[in-house]
Parts: C-alpha cells; sequence; structure tokens
C-alpha cells in the first residue's frame, strides 16, 4: 500500500496544471465573455472558438483522448487509476474536459464504441469522436417514469425490415443541444416480453435522422448550460438502419452497465477538483472580508467548515482512487460497491463544500460573478443523474448485508 | 394559550385561499407563458399583464395591502399574527404577493415611508405605492464589503447646499429591474467619523435620477427573476433635495433595524407556503412513481422524511408565529431573539424541504417543470439576503449567554 | 391564538419554581449522596429518604398528582396543556417528577386504572398509587421480539378456571427496582388466532406474585438508574384471578395506545427541561472557560451551536404545546400525528444539546461531576422507549400522504 | 499508488485473525463472567487472569509489542502503516489490545520512553512495561482548565535539590485504576515565566510515592472502566528524584506533540474496528428482526445507514492509512493536517454508526447485552481526548489557510 501518485502520474499532473497555468486559466475570461456575447446575440447555442483553439493547442502536446484506457485506440492508454488524478484537475474548470476530448457524455460513448462497436460503427462514429470532430448525445432518460429503474423504460424499438423504429421521448439528454452533436445512443425496449433486463436495446441514432425533435433545452436550476444543453426530444418514427444496433438486441441494459461505471469516475473526480476549486475560494474569500472588526478566517465556525471540507475531500479523493484501482484489477462488476460507493460519496461531498463556499461569499456566491452557484447546480443534478444516490446506496447495503447472510448459511 | 387560529383569522383564510382557488391557481400556466412569451421575444423586463388583471380583482374584493399595519392608511390593519397565516398562502405561489400588493421589497418600503416620512415624502411616493402604481427598490448590499455588518457600508452620501450627492455601488437591488420602479430608498455614509451606528443615512432618490446606471440584473442560481430582478447599480454624483432624507442625518442604521424585522416575517411566512407546497408536491410524486416493483412512497426513506418534513414546517411555523405575536405585544426591539431564530430556521428549514422534494423528483427537479428548482434558488438566497445565518445566530447567542452572564452578576 | 401561557399556568410555574428554588434545588447533593452511600453500602435499591421528605412538603403545599386530568380523583386537575409547563420544569432535575408523584411508569398507570380500571381494581391499586405509598411497573417489552409492533408480542396469557396463567419474558420493565413497587400491569397475548389488534390483553399482577423472577437489572448505557430500575423478568406460570383483567379480554392494545400519548407528553416536556438545564451548563461553561487566549465563549462555533440550541428547543416546546392543546380539545385519537410528531423531536433535540453541552464540558462532560452523561443516556433511550422513532415517523408519513390520496380519490 | 495491503501486512491480518478465532472471541464469554463476578465480589479493580492467560499465548506466538517501531528494543518493528490494520482487528474487542501488549496508555508511555528516557528510565521502567509485568499511566489532564490548550496546565513541578516537587489534581488518568500500574508520567509546569511552550516539564512518578492519592475513578457514561479505570488524582507534595525528569526542563510540551500523534492513530484504527463491529451487529440485527410484517432489512430506511456506514468507514480507513504513510514516510510533524484529520473523522464516524446500531437493536442497544453502548461510550469520550474536535479542526483550518495566504504572498 502506498499513498503517493506514482512517478508517472506526478509527471503528468505537473504537466496537465502547467498546461492549465500557461493556458486555461488564462482563457477563462474569454470563454465567459464568448458565451456571454453570442446569448446577447440570441443563440448561445454555438460551439466555443476559445475551447476549438485549446483543443489544437491540448491535441499537439498529446493531451487528448486521457480518459480512453489501453488498447487499440489507445496504445498509450492510462488505467483508471492513473486517469483519475488528471480529471481531477479538469474538474475545476467545468468546461475544460472538451478541450482534452474528455468531456462527458463522449467519454461514455466513445468507450461503448471502442468496446462493443462494428468495425463499420467504430469507422463511423468513434474515429471521428476521438478526433473531436464531432459530438454525441446518450438518450436514456424518460421523464414519464423513474428511469433509474431501467425496466421502465418506454421507448419502443421495433425491428421492421431492415430498420428499426423508434417512437418514445427522451430527456436531459445532455449534449445534444450542441450543434455539433451528429449521433445520439439510444436505449430502448425491443421486447417488452423478455426477461426484465433483456427487454432493453441500444441504437446508434444519427442527429439528423427524420422524426427527432427537439423540444426544448431542460434547465437545471436556471441554468441550460448551453451549448452543451440537456434537450428535451420527441423521437417519432425515428427509422434506422438495423446494422446501427449496438451488440445485439436484449443487450442494452449489459451495456448500460457497462458504461456508467467508469463515466461515473470520471464525474466523481471532476467533483473532487469542483470542490477543491470552491474550497481554495472559500478560504481566500473568508481571509479577506472582514465583518464586526475581524477577518471571517479569525471566526472559529469556518475553521469547522475549511476543515470539515478538507477531511471530505481527501477522504473522497481516496476512496474514489481505490474505486479506480478496483476498477482497474478486478473490473466494474466486483467493483460494483465501490463504484457505487463513490457515486453516493463524490457529489454530496462537492454539494455540501460549494454550499459552504456560497455561505462565505454572501449575495455573490448565488450570482454569476463567482462559479459556485452553477457548480452546486451540476453536483446536486450529479446526486440524481444515471440513478439517484437511494439506488447506490440499496447497491451498497444490498452487497453488505449478503456478506453477513452467506457467513450465517456458512 | 391557544393554537387555533382567532375566528378572524380562520375566517380571511379561507376566504384568500377561495381567492386563489378561483384566480391564481387557474393564471398560473397563462402566468408562466406570459413570462415566457415576453423573454422569447427579447424582453422580460416587463410587467406581467396576468398580475396586472388579478390585482383589479383583488383591489375589488378588498385583498389590498393586507401587510401593512393598522393605522391611519389602514384603518383595517391586521396584526402581524393575523397577517401571517395569510402571507403563508402566498408563499405558495411565489409571484402571488404582488397581487395583493403585498411583494417585498415595496411592504418594507412602505412601512418605512408611513412610519418614518414626512408628509410630502408620503403624499409623493407613500400614496402610489399603496395604489400598486408604482413599484420602489431597498439599495443596502454592496459587493466589495460584508454588507452584513452596516458599519462597513461604503456608499458615499455628502450634503452639498439643499442637495446631498450620492456615489457607490449597490448589487442585489431586488425589485430595481421592473419597469414601474420609481423610487429607491438608498442606504449610505453621510459622517463616517460619527459613531459607528449614527454614519448611515437613508435617501429617497427617483429612478431616474441622473447618475444612475442599472449595470445588470444579478443572477441567483441563473435566474434573473425577471422583471423584478436583482440589479447592480453604479451611483455616481446622484444628487437629489435634501428633503429627501428619512428621518434625518445619522438615523440610517436605526431605520434599517425597525425595517428588517417585519420584512423578513413576511419571508418567513412565504418561506413555510412554499416548504408546505414543495412537501406536497414530494408526496403527490412519491405516491405516483413506481420504481423496483413499488411505489416510492411505499420505500421508508421517504417515510423518514416526510415527517421530518411535516416536523421542520410545524415546528418553524408555530416559531413565527410566536415571534409575530411578540412584534405584536412588545415590538420588534424586544422581539428581537424570536425575529432572529425565525430568520435562520425557515430558510434552513425550506431549503432542506425543497431539495428533498427534488430527489423525489429526480431529474424533473432541477428542470423547470416543476417550481422546486426555482423555489429552491430562493430559499437559499434567503440564508444570505439581510444577514447570513451566522449573524442571526451571533445575536441569538449573544441574548442567551447574556441570560446567564446577569444572573452570574446578581 | 396567542403565545402567553394563562395567568393560572404562569401563576403556577411562579409557584413551583419556587418550590424548587426553596426545596428541590438546595437537596440536589444530599440526594446524590445518599444515591451513592447506598450504593457504597452495597444495594442501591432502596427508597430515598430524601425523596420520602420532599414528598410530604410536595404533598403539604397540593403539589401532588399534577398529572392527573380533571376527573373524580382529581377535581382540580390540570389539561394537559396546563400541566406541559409544570412538567418541563420537573425535567430539569430527573429524580424531581417522583416528589410530586408524577413519574413514570406511575402516571400512565394511575391514568389506565383511572380511565379502565373496576371500582375494586382502583380501591386496591389505585388509591394507594394516588396516595405514593406504592409504586408500578408496566411489562410490555421484550427481549426476543421487535416490541413496537404489538402483534410480535410473545407473553402468553392462558384461561385456567377463575385465574389466568401468564408465561413469558419482559425486560426494560421500568420501576420494578423499586421495592416498593407493589404492582405490575402486564401486556400479552389472550388469543393468538383473533385479529391482530386483538389478540392483546392487560392484567394487573402484584409483585410478589409466585412465578416472578426478577433477573437483574437492565443497563442503560452504564447506568442502572436505581432505585428505580429497568428490570429483566421471567413469568412462570404466574398465576392472578380472573377480575385481574383491565377493561376484558382483547383491549389490550387499545389500552396501550389510550395509555401511550399522555405519556410520552409528559417525556417529551421533562426533556425540553432537561434541554434547557444542559443549554444553561453549556453557556455557563463557555462563559468561564478560556482556551487559547479567550473565553470559549467568544468562539462562534459555540455561538452557532447555541443559537441551534435555542431554535430547537423553542420549537420543540411550541410543538409539545401544541401537541397538548390537540390532546384535550380533539382528545389523543384525532392528534396521534401531533403526537408522534414530539415523540420524535422532543427526544433527538434534547439528545442534540446535552451532546453539545458534552462537548463543551470536555472530560467533564462525560463524567459524573455534571448530570450531563445520564442526561444523554436519559434522552437517547427515550428514542426507543415505546417505539423507536421509525415508527412515529412512519405515521406521521402515513397520515401525511392519506392527505393527498384523499384529495386525488375527490 | 496501490491499494492492496502489503503480502507481509496480509499475512499478519490472516494469521492475527486465526488468533482471535482461535483465542480471543472463544473468551469473550469468560471475560465478561469474570468482570463481572469481580465486581459482585465487591472489587472490579483487579486485573483480569483471562487476559494474563491470554498474553502467554500471544507472548509464545510472537504477538508481542506490535506496536513497537523499528528500533533497537524492536529490530522486527513495523512501521505505522502495517501496524494500522493489525490496530483495527484488536478493535473490534475493546479488552484484546492488552492481550498483545499494544494497549493505550502503555504504548505512548513505552514510545516516550524508548524516544527519550535515559538507559536508566528505561532499564527502570521501560523494560517490565515490554515484558507487560507493570502498567502505566499518563497524567495530563486537569479538572480545573481547558487542558487541550496545554498552556493552562495548572501543576506545578518545583525543583528542590535534588528532586522535584509535585502538587497539582489530575483526573481521566486512564490506567491508573489497575492494580498493577506502577507508573505515572505526570506533566506540570516547571517555569510559568519561560514562553508558553517551554513551561511544561514530565516527569516519571512511582505510584507508590508518598503524596499521591487517588480520590477516585471518573466515571465515563456509567462505565468506571474497570480495572483499566480513569482515575481522579491529587497530589501533595509528591517528591521524585531530579533524574526522574524526561528529557530536561521545559520539554514537556514537546514530549506531549511527539506522543500524541502515534496514539491517536492506534485509537483510530481501533475506532474503526470498533464501527466494523458496530456494523456487522448492524446487519445482523435488521436482518434477524420483523416488524409490520417484513424483515427490518427490507426497508429503505436501513440500507440508508448502512450504506452510509460503508461509506464513511471505507473513507475513515483509507485517511488513517493515509495519515500512518505520511507519518512513516515524513514524521509527524509534516504530518500534522492528516493527524488532525483522523482525529476528527475516526471517532465521529465511530459515533455515528454505532447509534445506527444501537438504533437498530431497539431496548437491547443501550443494554449490557450487546456492546453497542459502552463502545459509544468510548467512541464520544475520543472525542474529547488528547484534545477536544475543535481543537483538531482549527489546526487543520490553519494549515488550509496558510496555503492560500502563501500564495497570495508570492
Amino acid at each position: 500500500m502506498d499513498f503517493s501518485y506514482s512517478a508517472k502520474v506526478e509527471g503528468l499532473r505537473r504537466e496537465l496544471t502547467a498546461f492549465f497555468d500557461e493556458f486555461i486559466h488564462p482563457a477563462e475570461a474569454r470563454h465567459a465573455a464568448e458565451a456571454q456575447a453570442q446569448r446577447t446575440a440570441g443563440n448561445p447555442w454555438q460551439a466555443s472558438a476559445v475551447v476549438e483553439e485549446l483543443k489544437q493547442k491540448a491535441r499537439e502536446r498529446g493531451w487528448w483522448n486521457l480518459f480512453l484506457p489501453r488498447s487499440a485506440h489507445a496504445p498509450q492508454g492510462l488505467s483508471n487509476l492513473e486517469y483519475a488524478p488528471l480529471c481531477e484537475i479538469m474538474g475545476r474548470v467545468p468546461w475544460s474536459a472538451e478541450v482534452f476530448n474528455c468531456s462527458a457524455p463522449d467519454t461514455g460513448n466513445m468507450e461503448v464504441l471502442e468496446r462493443y462497436g462494428t468495425p463499420a460503427q467504430q469507422a463511423r462514429w468513434l474515429a471521428p469522436l476521438l478526433a473531436g470532430e464531432i459530438r454525441s448525445a446518450f438518450l436514456m432518460t424518460e421523464p414519464d417514469v423513474a428511469s433509474s429503474d431501467a425496466t421502465n423504460i418506454q421507448c419502443s424499438i421495433r425491428r421492421d425490415g431492415d430498420s428499426y423504429v423508434i417512437n418514445g421521448r427522451k430527456w436531459f439528454s445532455s449534449g445534444a443541444g450542441d450543434p455539433r452533436c451528429a449521433v445520439y445512443i439510444v436505449m430502448g425496449k425491443t421486447d417488452v416480453d423478455a426477461p426484465a433486463h433483456r427487454q432493453q436495446s441500444m441504437l446508434l441514432v444519427p442527429a439528423d435522422t427524420p422524426g427527432i425533435h427537439v423540444r426544448r433545452p431542460c434547465s437545471v436550476f436556471g441554468y441550460d448550460d448551453a451549448p452543451h444543453g440537456h434537450m428535451d426530444i420527441d423521437l417519432i418514427d425515428v427509422r434506422v438502419p438495423a446494422e446501427n444496433i449496438l451488440l445485439g438486441e436484449g443487450r442494452g441494459f449489459e451495456i448500460a452497465q457497462g458504461r456508467l461505471g467508469p463515466g461515473r469516475i470520471h464525474h466523481c473526480m471532476r467533483s473532487i477538483g469542483l470542490a477543491e476549486a470552491a474550497l481554495e475560494l472559500l478560504c481566500r474569500r473568508v481571509s479577506s472580508r472582514v465583518a464586526f472588526g475581524r477577518p471571517l478566517a479569525e471566526y472559529s465556525i469556518w475553521h469547522e467548515r475549511i476543515a470539515e471540507a478538507r477531511c471530505l475531500i481527501e477522504q473522497a479523493r481516496l476512496l474514489t482512487l481505490k474505486a479506480a484501482d478496483a476498477m482497474d484489477k478486478v473490473g466494474n462488476k466486483a467493483a460494483r460497491s465501490e463504484i457505487a460507493m463513490i457515486k453516493v460519496v463524490a457529489p454530496n461531498m462537492a454539494v455540501q463544500i460549494i454550499d459552504w463556499a456560497i455561505q462565505a461569499h454572501g449575495a455573490a456566491g448565488v450570482s454569476a460573478d463567482f462559479p459556485l452557484a452553477a457548480a452546486y447546480a451540476g453536483a446536486r443534478s450529479l446526486r440524481l443523474a444515471d440513478g439517484p444516490d437511494e439506488v447506490h446506496r440499496a447497491t451498497i447495503a444490498k452487497l453488505e448485508l449478503a456478506r453477513y447472510a452467506a457467513r450465517a448459511a456458512d
């Protein structure tokens, strides 16, 4: 057991931090101004020129597709344990992951395509995604059912000759707002009479297929998160060739399970970076503001919160790294308790620390002058995305109770 | 001691509830559509025709200026204890208070004018406010200092002949976004060498005075709260006649103290209504959604939260009513511990319950399809508005510690 | 609605406080010394001479059986709302309730006898209990089943000619350790085939009946609470006359429901008194100790806790009084949501505040030099006595969910 | 970074677990019966024959003084990181550490003697301690001051010729109740005019020195923790030879700092073992009890608590191991933030989980039939022992704030 990062990881962290210092942080104001200008001009649903420019710089330096595990497509691929600390650094600036082609939901979608795609599917979709030329979305959540229980999915996928025909409504389809979004992975049911976890299938659906109607962006608190967006989409008689199916009929649940593990690790590591950034803002704020004759930093109530924040962050990071290590060593299935744990721990931790940071900032904390309110909205949503806390806790508890049931049965 | 509402209050509650059933609730969809249409058309900073229409109906029925304590201007005025339960009902629909001319910050401003205004000030500003013809704002918070400590205020008010000249920057000036907003009450310092609580003064400033520059609306978790808004305002050499001063130089802190008590009671009662509405949504949602084979309403984790929510609401309501009763009987100063208590209790309670309701709704909870995310933003901001929790807790603790210090000194 | 105590209650509070100042507080040290001496001498299971002496003084002054609602036995009886504030005062000194013949479980048992007893039962047991000559116990909880679900009760009551024969084991039988304890009310099952809530019956069992074996006192966090005690009792072929049944076969559950409401109100009011005493100790301690150059009372972390404590106490008191008022006005059944709420709220509140007070006292807080650790043990146990929090929360939630289900059905 | 235990540690854990299975667990009932018998016979302040017997077995197998870092006295010594997982196993059975001569406060005292003792001091005291022949106590805490601030210490140590003369009162002197306790390490002030952290000195004081008066055992909640005990001790003109000083006058604070780091790591690891044991009891209980028609294990409220418990334990363990690793690599001083963090995290975590386990057990949870109530008392006290949470949080916050102050100064 060794709690130091490996020399390789330390080196990568140093380099990535340098990249942030040289390129990302200096671009933050420009990025915000560009977004504001697009919005004021009437259309915030445009790609960012700032990001595109930085993507070039990142790619030139080899900071590209870091998320991708070692494979044919990524001979220099990192393990989850190696990638996690880099992902944490990206988490400090929410829009920065795209600069490295490491942003959700593309990362998860690329992993799905790499692991389960046919060569033809990979050629058509994976290649341009890896090149950062197109973007993608993942259409799973539905407004009318508790989608955390995949057996509730209502979207219908019907075989019709050489095609599949899709009918349903999906929302909170993150990334579908981007004009570069060219493909959706859609989860639906091909056979409602099959066993509960064999009813679902996944299809690759080009974003310009007839029958796709993007109703509107869903908001998260008051944010539309343009140009990424979380879209509400009607799928009406959407027809795609039968070869667009991933892995085969009835394999959708299985793919979803495989997809959500690593994806959420990334979210968790970014949450930790976000929490670190919030704690830094908190510390700077209480050090600079005076109330009733003393800097806030001298009030012990802030000592309590700063100390709790540091304890929470350290613990969440260690647990996430341990989960990453377990995924690397024993696979997502055997690591499912660890994965479920960080899904609960990391966003709850981030929500708490960001909330304290907001409180330290007064009215400024809820405003757009600091990234805290938006960070709160993002972290809070993570407690619902790919399953609410309650579902993950049930998973953890079930495994825990089984340990003793097994012993009792001995 | 009697925990029933008086017959008078019961009657008023019944009538107001009937008004909501007949007019407010049926108008909710129209109100939302109107706001959306204005926004889409490019200018959300417009008064609502729906509200204006409902104001007529409210006024015809005498549901007007209910907040105003019995006085020359309000011979039928209600006590705080009588008004509180009505205010709670309004809290269920955040935009509804204006229908009854009972919305912040006008209510507090009207009370200030009624209590401290000269006849000329009252004629010019109070009369049209009471008539619902104009609106107003209260400019206290500044971006550069911890404004919860009034001695930090930096805005300068300088006497110059028959005028006062104001220079400073104020933000989170709620209500200043409304095109009908005609007057600001501005807090600044007339004498930085006076004793700490005699440095501040308040001025009435017409919104169209030269030198007023509204920079932008401040956002609250992504919401701009148009048309009301929370504006960021520069005051540059803003000149007003000397007679626009309220009560006299050095009386600003005193007025602020008097103003914030009742104002916050209203906020608290509305928070309770908001929490009740959130709990109702939560209960309806868990009763209607099924996950893993059972309605959410059968999972004991929701029993815990529903029960806790009910306990929190009941207690917060009783404490708020007790504070209202104390204000009526012994005045705001003697009731300052009770007032400080509800300032902490009510918004924290609402934040917690709304958060549970969000969790029960899944992704829908953070969206605009339910009022929960916006309610969260509002309740969370209340934990900062007119002083953060920490300041109120310090007040409560100081009074509590003094009780024993006093006995020890006996 | 009126948040002042009535003149009658104010007068009673003044008088009772005076009695505490004159008699109870000055006797605290003597009471502790007596208990310690008995323990050192080898037998703590003896009545307290100090209490007996004070009982005389209380009785002379008419401070006797205050808990008893107005009835033939108590023509001057108080309502629950009137008694509650007096009960709170007693709660500050845990052993004091017996001085006024107002201690559990005698109070609940006397109420049962008064309400459900036959004249013969009343003559034999109620009279000496009202006179403070004997004490009693209530045998419900069993070690082998979740006793919060009364249908789990295993103790068997079998009719045999003119007798009932009892077999079972009961524990945490509070009060049965007292040498003056002369009678038990025992809950068991007379008919396991009856409907779930008609299986149980209650019997009056003289403590000296053959077949009763007191195994041991159960401890509560290391305390045996002698001489009161919480006894573990075997009942082996315990035979009592058939006329010892209360109300009739199958009525046990009904009596239990009736008994637990008022009983717990008393516990709740005492919890509030206990919390007030803990907060007073906390305030005095932080005012008197210096660490790192400043009195603890100047650290804002203590302001937070003191303020939260004051808010929690005020709210719990109001809720308890509201529940008392509801019991007086609409009866225990209609007030069951209010009763369930205070059962959750009051002990949890007390536990939290006592814990903070312990923390303020350092090692002294867990020692016997302050009443805090024992108070913690008592308050913590209340979260389990007559049903754990979870059961009460389920009751509250069920009623809350039913409100909306009912409306939906309209 | 590697989250697996080393092969060495895995082997040790396997062997120690086997020792527990073969010797410790089978002896638990005998140990409890022996303690009860001694108490009933009138003197619980006796060494345990069961422990002495097990000590032989442990020593024969080399399971002895495992806590001692590699050194001349312990050539096979373990690092903190290696010892921690073994310490956790011991934590599951609170009395077991003594079997391996690994119990507090002896471990800390032995480390002090090894590190700072003269050869003569080591020969006289360290040798028999290492042999498990005598026991020791550490006298630091005083009843009259906030002892977490070492500058408050009042105990006086006066040089008088070739002797030091000690006057003062110490309490919560853990271990001093044991009849085998032969030596105290006493902290007092030799020079009240020296700089704040140079006033204190430490002396070795034989327990039979004239002038030592053990007043009484302090209780922790209702436990006296005999025969170990937490004694209240008067030191009146206690005279010891000058050579009994440790390290020299004015070095007491320095020794205390060095002593408390590793000592608390042990406490933390034991807390984790304790929490694991509590979670196991919780899981077994909810699986075996039925209420309202279903096993408790099917209620989601228990899933929430079990999952939270598992998350808390995993995180606390990782943080403690990280702290141990830091102590091994960079020393106690550089690892002081990590040490402070686990001092806060581990006992708070244990307290929470034990409390949930108590709740799951109903009345049995607070009784002596399960180890939970005693475990609670122990874990709760740890939040005060060698400094309350608040002091450790202040340390963490100070270091955290300094990070940004340092950057700001760049």
